[in-house]
């Protein structure tokens, strides 16, 4: 067998990660450039993956995607007062170009409402240019000091969606569609459940009159903030002078939202899912879904094992689906297993001599646990197929079983310490008062535990404030963050 | 009849080129960002026609998406001697970062060469790793001074392909299948015809050994380079000490290669197509295939006419085809017309309430000359799929007479002149001696006429050059050029 090369996540958890990521030939870290990563093949596809299903998610409601520059001018970010206090911080500044220094230094962009603000006075001059439905897909960055693959980069790739519309009803509409459309793509595609709610004013997006997030539970207890969607009011409208006449005449400024999410959620996908054997990928996103292993000792049985798998990789790939044979030479059948388990090839089909005499081949799922089953070689193909699905459904439910074990409510502040010693968290549901002094001395007693939104499912509830006992009208979501 | 806002061609062919942009929203100025530019949503679909059709080929020849840094370490740029020299003059530099001066500046890429060699040195030890076929889907930076939408712009959005190899042979061999790959889609998708062939030397990429082209004919009788594919030797393994073990154990450098097709496309495509009424599109990448125009008078004809609108509409969408309806209220049909011909799209089926009594609809193609046409209302969708096929063959035919007849053997310097007055141009095929100072003496005395390509598709023929009367083997390719 292989040696082993990961960590094992309950050994350490951030070290897990790092191994999964480069034993799965996800990404590495660029090191000469400070704190960005390479997206190598097998990563950038599932990036992809999510890409084009988002995409027609977009365009199914309505919006269209185009393209603004990449550099912003300083003066743009300074124009939205919240913004520039939230972004200032991160800014990278183009000062030179063209063999010159610039008379007004561009900033690379953090994110676009300012420059798109700028177009959207352009185009919009009536309620008939309502609503403007626009996303982009683009990289952005922002100068972190502290820096995690996936999670946090000073470059990431993202969409951010920007909208204008006649009223404020309709944006906050719009705000909560996209929230839906991004809850539905985590559990439909990602496997990967996710906590609707509306951030605290503390966590709201630098210009937000209100920001809503998907929240998803990693293995080890922590949330992570999978996807943003802010109700921007008129705040940008104002601040880029962006109007319209409504239809009484009238001139208004519109209402905005914008919405992203980024390759911060294959560091999701990868922390909600995968084991010490390496990635685990759901079948609608696994680039490769399926590996073909020949199993031989003698030379002599080598070309009937491999025309055989041959033959079967033929058919599952006329059967739609993304299949590698791997019929390398000198590599020993383990090795072969760690290395597609690693990439979190969804089924694994093995063929040895014996198997075909029998007429059947070995399906391995690459969910933990799992026994290899076999079938005869005629209904590989459907079997192959239908495990797909399965696979697809066992992983949803296994992240929602995991999630809701680690899930507490609580009513005590002595309680409420005590599911978060030092690095370790549970989903904790318990009572808030509303103030963000609380909300940030809890922060700062526990270390780092912060609200992570008041959900929008959870029906509400009198109580008393975990910390204060002042009342409190219904429980919000703490926990530990990336 | 709508007002007529689009400046002809023959009057005056850079201002008809931006006014056939902005009357078919394809993209604006982006003015704030110096030489940059906003790609508008209908300009942005035609880009990723272009880019998805062009991924399923690099897909197909083997290539997998990768992702690499934006910013680049100043220091890379300069390992390469004639890198850095054709490249300094363009950089974008980014000096300060989280509000800080950077220790060493980062420049926003031109190109990835440099920080994809210095990945490949980490990735490629052995000949079994070789070849390495990447490609990146990516924005660039280069400060022009003078720019042009589309054809010339500080920040683009690109492919770029790197890949190495054990040989001189393969990464040859490499180039040349992108630069067919490149002519296949040019002919195929954008029905746009070009000449094949490599770049001399003062016209090569900078660090390439050589540099291959395609060129297509605009309308105006330019040329203009749609795509380049580069044999970079060894150069940039030497820079980047990028080495591999070959099958005898013994240590050398790759061979690389790169390829890049970038949104200048978009421009092309306008150029060599469009007409006085605004864009022609292929239907192959229009955005919008057919829109449907209701006739009426009166307003008791109305609900008759859209609702059969509709009907087809939605039979025409269930065939596959992307379409509108278009039933806005108070815009006359002809400003309709103007407004759907302007955005290229390439059938227009009208209704009206005789129409309709007929049993017939009216269907006219976006091609210069077209007349209406009238089929049965049972047989308008199986007729406007065929138009597709029939308008997408019609258009490559039509650009490549219009490029026959502009294309021109000489073997006199006074004819050669002739045909190069100011500003004018037509593909011209005369003999060159090779000598790079006759090279730049004929492009100084014809005020910019350059050599487009050595064309690999021309048989060798014994002449003498057009300026020196100096021997040559072959005749090459001469026009202006964007």
């Amino acid at each position: 067998m292989a040696e082993k090369k990961i960590t094992p996540r309950d050994k350490d958890y951030s070290q897990w990660y790092l191994d999964v990521i480069r034993e799965g030939d996800v990404a590495e870290p660029a090191e000469v450039v400070k704190g960005c990563m390479v997206i190598k093949p097998h990563g950038y596809a599932l990036w992809e993956g999510m890409r084009d299903d988002l995409d027609r998610r977009f365009k199914a409601t309505g919006h269209k995607n185009a393209y603004f520059p990449l550099l912003i001018p300083m003066s743009f970010i300074q124009k939205e007062a919240e913004h520039v206090e939230g972004f200032s911080p991160e800014l990278a500044v183009v000062t030179h170009a063209g063999g010159k220094e610039l008379e007004e230094p561009y900033v690379v962009r953090p994110t676009s409402e300012t420059i798109i603000g700028h177009f959207f006075a352009k185009w919009i001059s009536s309620y008939r240019d309502l609503p403007l439905l626009i996303n982009q897909w683009a990289n952005v960055m922002r100068w972190e000091l502290r820096t995690r693959m996936f999670l946090r980069t000073s470059e990431f790739l993202w969409q951010e969606g920007h909208t204008a519309h006649a009223t404020h009803e309709e944006a906050v509409e719009e705000t909560r569609r996209m929230l839906d459309v991004y809850a539905d793509f985590a559990e439909e595609v990602m496997a990967m459940p996710v906590v609707k709610g509306e951030k605290t004013a503390t966590e709201r997006f630098a210009g937000a009159l209100s920001t809503f997030s998907i929240e998803a539970f990693m293995q080890n207890g922590w949330a992570l903030q999978a996807g943003t969607s802010h109700d921007l009011g008129q705040n940008f409208g104002k601040a880029f002078n962006v109007r319209f006449q409504n239809e009484e005449g009238k001139l208004d400024h519109v209402w905005q939202t914008s919405w992203g999410v980024s390759t911060r959620l294959v560091g999701a996908l990868i922390m909600c899912h995968s084991d010490d054997n390496g990635l685990v990928l759901p079948p609608r996103l696994a680039p490769i879904e399926a590996v073909v292993v020949p199993i031989f000792r003698k030379a002599g049985e080598r070309d009937r094992v491999v025309s055989a798998c041959a033959r079967l990789r033929d058919d599952l790939v006329a059967a739609g689906l993304s299949v590698e044979l791997d019929d390398r030479e000198g590599v020993k059948p383990g090795q072969k297993y760690y290395h597609w388990e690693a990439r979190g090839v969804p089924v694994r089909v093995e063929i040895g001599p014996r198997d075909l005499d029998k007429g059947q081949v070995a399906l391995k799922k690459r969910l933990a646990g799992s026994e290899r089953e076999f079938v005869p070689m005629e209904g590989a193909v459907s079997r192959v197929r239908a495990l797909m699905g399965e696979i697809q459904s066992e992983m949803l439910r296994r992240a929602r079983e995991r999630r809701e074990e680690s899930t507490v409510t609580v009513d005590s502040w002595d309680d409420f310490l005590d599911l978060f010693p030092e690095g370790r968290s549970s989903f904790v549901y318990a009572h808030w008062c509303g103030d963000a002094e609380v909300e940030r001395q809890i922060k700062e007693e526990t270390g780092g535990v912060t609200i992570r939104n008041v959900p929008l499912d959870t029906q509400p509830e009198p109580g008393r404030c975990i910390r204060t006992g002042r009342p409190s009208t219904g429980r919000v979501l703490f926990a530990r963050a990336y």
